[in-house]
């Protein structure tokens, strides 16, 4: 069988099976390899970068892919609540591509990681038919956030606002590129912050459970609710907007909760904590800029489901992502 | 100006001008990235590997890629004398690769990574164009070898004997694969097995300075010469040669010191230390099975050097190995 038929999924249900909870950052386990060194946790995680499947040349700037590879792999580390220390950088060459190419987006690299703290440490070149980057992250972290932790009760609230992403895609897909009016949109893609200093904001508070939104809201939701062993409940109508969303679904004729609930990508958090905490945690956050909302519940169960007001359940027309046909992950 | 044109070499050295002493694995800095997290030093190393540039499927198994693959990522961890943690697998899957192939693979990368006490605990997938996976090895260090260190007078050892992997490589594209009489070769480029055990059964003496011989003896002592400030000689004659080499020389009418000098993928090791410790260091080798042999000693100036017993330099043809157009680095 081909693997394309076989399917992503498929792997990664047989990678868990065969590594356990161990193994992470495949769509299961957590965000990010925890692992004990001394009187630390290390946490390590890698994200691959590949021409045509991640990014277009004619969508972004070199030194743009570059720093979006960085965000992917930072956020990682957000998700897990670690400070990042060094970042190391395999790179896939074709013969044809430009050496300026490669400054620019290794330069973007390394200045993205200093940002946040990490030194470009390492790395690998070699030669390849497509390009490539994979990018590690290693950082360091006191008390772990993991996927599975949540309780019954738990709020479910996410950083920032949703659905710009995938919106800029749909934008870009279409050809809408220069217009002026989706730009806040396009800059939303090019440039998602990993939410690692919100993160360490919040790492004195007692957060149950975390990852960060790279899938879609609904599929990462259900992520954390298996491997918590409960149920989550989003409330469609809760969900946080990022603007230009509602104009670009009306534009583009796609219900905005696609983008919203559906869309990969977004790099922000979703957290599992006391509904009590809620408080404090917006207001850590509100220092920072950062907004915070309740977007569900953690209940009894297994799964997620995206609700209606008056909790009725909707079905997406497709939730989640997967590099091999696109086919629905969760619902 | 392309990439290739401008040459993997130059951007090593653009590497290090822009990014230091800091950087590591990329033909200069150490073996893997040394970082200080707490009361430990974690080393943490990348190392990719494309079909077509690292392995061809007619000349190996998918098993056989994969424990390869782990191979060369353990041995730059082999290098700073680190303890392996953990390895994570980012893989590029083609779509028309069996499902099979990547099960075999990653089975092999888990299996191996268990052999020396590092289990594989995360990863990435992706599609791909090509076949690609890019191994991170993370291992922990309290004392770890760097590259400079090395001091006037010490000698230079290498561990195991040398020129089985390159030679085998000339035989398989000779199309001399089946022959019972070359199979020692092939294993050998098959299984280098990285000296995890032995650099840790060599922990305890003052080594000054090591890496893995991946490009090449020659090569690699003049990565170490050069880190370290000094000149690196090295005697041909005693040169380690690995069973089978001369035969293999004489049948492709080439010169034995190619392989053995000249010759990448040995993930051998080259160390510098006092020439005083060398019986200790032979003694605790010899426990594992593992010759250590002089060859060479560290002088003042600069570069690394190939000697007759006379003392008269020897050219090679070509020294080491780069990815695009294989241009001499060394000599």
């Amino acid at each position: 069988m081909r693997f394309a038929e076989w399917g992503e999924l498929a792997f990664h249900r047989w990678l868990a099976a065969r590594f356990g909870a161990g193994f992470s950052g495949a769509g299961f386990g957590d965000d990010a390899a925890l692992l004990k060194s001394g009187n630390t946790r290390v946490a390590v995680t890698t994200d691959a970068v590949v021409e045509g499947v991640h990014f277009r040349r004619d969508w972004f700037s070199w030194a743009e892919i570059g720093r979006r590879a960085v965000y992917g792999c930072l956020s990682d580390l957000a998700a897990v609540c670690a400070q990042p220390l060094a970042l190391l950088l395999s790179l896939g060459v074709p013969e044809d591509l430009s050496a300026a190419a490669v400054r620019a987006f290794t330069n973007a690299v390394a200045q993205t990681a200093a940002e946040y703290g990490a030194r470009l440490a390492g790395g690998d070149t070699t030669q390849s038919k497509g390009f490539f980057a994979d990018l590690v992250a290693v950082g360091e972290t006191k008390q772990p956030w993991l996927r599975s932790g949540a309780q019954i009760g738990d709020a479910l609230v996410v950083t920032g606002a949703l659905g710009a992403p995938t919106a800029a895609i749909a934008l870009l897909e279409k050809g809408q590129r220069p217009a002026a009016r989706w730009r806040a949109l396009r800059n939303r893609l090019a440039a998602p912050r990993p939410r690692i200093i919100e993160a360490q904001a919040l790492a004195c508070l007692p957060v149950h459970a975390a990852l960060d939104i790279s899938d879609g809201l609904l599929l990462d939701a259900s992520r954390l609710a298996a491997a918590s062993g409960l149920r989550a409940e989003i409330r469609a109508d809760l969900i946080p907007l990022a603007d230009g969303v509602a104009e670009a679904a009306r534009a583009l004729g796609r219900p905005e909760l696609e983008f919203a609930a559906g869309g990969g990508e977004e790099y922000e958090l979703l957290i599992a904590l006391a509904a009590e905490q809620v408080p404090t945690a917006r207001q850590k956050l509100a220092v920072l800029n950062c907004p915070l909302t309740v977007v569900g519940h953690v209940v009894e169960g297994s799964g997620a489901v995206l609700l209606d007001s008056r909790g009725v359940c909707i079905r997406l027309p497709t939730t989640g992502w997967e590099h091999y046909g696109g086919r629905p992950q969760a619902g």
